[in-house]
């Protein structure tokens, strides 16, 4: 019983073209930790790695209940059970915007929203813009089904504001969606209503619909305010994804969902029953973790949100004021989420011939891991994760400066003699206090 | 700051062809329950509906003690937790096959398994061969990525055994995988090793690799046996799609896994690294259950286990008493899984022009609840859910007995007149304590 065929399997171009560019730049990292220096990774955004933000009590309690409960054993509805659509849309619900349950789609993570989003909307031969820097996942979706991605900017000099002009240059026939995210990773982020707005009319003006990534909704620093984009029209539909990951701390439990806002309906039956169909594919997220959502969303006590964003803000402050004062570092203050973005100035450091470069060699040298800008499509930065605990975070910033000053060159204009110190000239003052001193501000 | 184009969303391709064939077909069924019988829903595959299949407690303990750890709530690594890919090798390793934890991926749901089993092997232009009659998700996973669709027949008159002839002449050059499924969903069918070998020496001949659905591993009654199809090949790759789903009463939890049979190499890093790269696109199973995996696989008592087949293979025997002694109507003992084929023969029932409106009168006269076998790609079949308590599947073996009896017109070898009777002419005896009286078997 032959055949003459052999075997030759080969992987579909889906499954190929699937690439996390970050997986991709670790995989060609060429570097390992310092064996004399504990390594300090600030590299994941992951905030339960160091213990330091666990996630609240009501959590853990309204799992254990739901667990207990055996009610929330059996398959739910591929779009989430009717309870917990309810309480997200209670919990999403502000005075401009009133959220119908019949408007939330729940789904295995935000990533999984994401999917469902971007897979609704786009397909080959059509085109998605995205943000620039931006998060990897976006591409990473695009890619694997052939969806043309086109780039827009953040603009580093306005906070990474959206560049508006580039935007808009980037629009054509083949676009049929902006993904868009506030507050912003890797950026750390939050844009104004006005900011908002004018992104609207944009879209508006073009009839492009916007897939918003909104994850970090409600992470940001005092002084500072999440508006949620839906809340600023009444014309532009929008897909805004979010989920339990990031504000809740608990990213394991793979819940998230999608807020369709349609006020003209513009998406229509054929969107809503397209993302329907969609969630038939893997039917959603984990029962446990939606029979434990009402409580999960009602019942967190206002103090523990701000206690973690007190702990984001203080370690923001922290990073920033000491790398703002080495040479060749220009760190952008974040206004929320979990990252701070920090320009590399690659001419003070001329061993170093890219961000790439420099985070192998701090990586070597000092044992300290932050992620590149190339991996979210910019050069010359660097991403700092900072929900670490802050003497952990100093730790690392004095490393990070010791690394910088052992390798700067200054400019010809800042300098004597035009050579690096082989050690730095004259260490900077490393406040020993400097968490209690940034806490007041 | 107008613009001329109008606004013209338009759905995917890929969204528009997710077409769930169960979903398709309950949305055009012409029936409600009638309303003076309480509705018994022997539809859905899902052990949890009526309470009498709780999970063991072992698994609600080890639940309880991975939320409490604290442990499992950031991210894990996309292809699963070693613990749980450890606890699964194992627990999969039979004396024939050892599997290696690194050929483990954990996925959101054996669904989620299928999609990326699915999508690594095929794509537009290239087909795949799904079993007749069959899970219909299959067709749900291919008909979005517009992956193309053959069918081989399983045959009714074998207990379901594979039509070897028939499948062999459905494999062309473009064929890239076959989609096996046993125990099998809808028709409960366990194969022997014999056939299982008859089958992988067709899949060798044409060097075509395997999907297999195993989802329903261990569910196999008294005097029968599960043979996993890696242990019977050393030649083809296999990619075998298990879960938690169906022997642990939990399908709510979304935890299914891959497990990569490749002896010889033949899927080899390519299909590996696809797989890889897929599970980058949401992230895998809730993190909970991952913690808690390692426990349940291994200290349920095998003695939950066997209740569970006890009380499901006591259904069977229960259904398929009844129906074999109803007109018309030609079951098919199972020998694993949770269902039962039976077969119509809609020559007995003139007014009934097909399954599907035969499922339509019975839920509208007697609110029985069952599925077509034109969703399961059969004509002439009904699929009977066997997990309900046995009182409540007797009530509708009688239900679905006295509808027959009004409906159906013997042949006219069988008959005195040829016109259906109005009522039964003679009721057929119920027997009383039919459960009690089958347990003993």
């Amino acid at each position: 019983m032959k055949s003459e065929r052999q075997w030759d399997i080969k992987v579909s171009h889906y499954a190929q073209n699937t690439i996390n560019p970050i997986r991709q730049v670790l995989e060609n990292l060429n570097a390992s930790p310092n064996p004399n220096k504990k390594l300090i990774p600030l590299s994941i955004g992951d905030p339960t790695v160091f213990g330091n933000l666990e996630p609240n009590n009501v959590i853990i309690e309204a799992m254990v209940e739901s667990i207990q409960s055996n009610k929330f054993n059996g398959y739910l509805p591929s779009n989430g059970i009717e309870s917990a659509r309810k309480a997200i849309a209670e919990y999403s619900s502000t005075n401009n915007v009133q959220v119908d349950p019949k408007d939330v789609i729940i789904t295995s993570g935000c990533s999984h929203a994401l999917e469902m989003a971007i897979n609704v909307l786009a397909e080959p031969g059509k085109n998605i813009l995205l943000p620039r820097p931006g998060f990897p996942l976006y591409q990473t979706l695009c890619g694997g089904l052939g969806i043309g991605m086109k780039y827009y900017n953040l603009d580093a000099e306005k906070n990474w504001e959206i560049d508006l002009d580039h935007l808009e240059a980037q629009i054509d026939p083949s676009t049929v969606a902006i993904v868009y995210n506030n507050p912003s990773n890797p950026c750390g982020s939050v844009y104004s209503a006005s900011h908002i707005r004018s992104f609207l009319e944009i879209c508006e003006k073009h009839k492009v619909p916007v897939i918003a990534d909104e994850i970090y909704e409600h992470l940001v620093f005092p002084g500072h305010k999440f508006t949620p984009i839906a809340s600023l029209t009444q014309e532009v539909p929008i897909l805004s994804c979010r989920g339990t990951t990031k504000r809740f701390m608990v990213p394991g439990y793979r819940c998230g969902w999608i807020i369709i806002h349609d006020k003209q309906e513009r998406f229509g039956n054929p969107i809503r029953k397209g993302l329907n169909n969609l969630t038939h594919r893997i039917v959603g997220a984990n029962s446990i973790v939606q029979g434990a959502l009402p409580k999960i969303l009602k019942e967190i006590p206002d103090e523990y949100f701000q206690d973690c964003i007190s702990l984001i803000h203080a370690n923001a402050k922290i990073c920033y004021s000491i790398t703002k004062r080495i040479p060749g570092l220009t760190p952008i203050m974040p206004t929320g989420a979990m990252y701070i973005m920090v320009g590399i100035d690659t001419s003070y450091f001329p061993e170093l011939s890219s961000d790439l470069h420099f985070v192998e060699r701090l990586m070597s040298e000092e044992s300290i891991f932050v992620l590149p800008g190339k991996m979210f499509g910019v050069n010359g930065y660097i991403r700092i994760v900072l929900t670490v605990p802050s003497e952990l975070l100093i730790e690392a910033c004095n490393r990070l400066e010791n690394f910088c000053l052992r390798n700067v060159i200054l400019p010809s204009n800042q300098q004597q003699n035009g050579q690096p110190p082989t050690t730095p000239a004259k260490p900077l003052p490393l406040p020993l206090n400097l968490r209690e001193s940034v806490k007041v501000d």
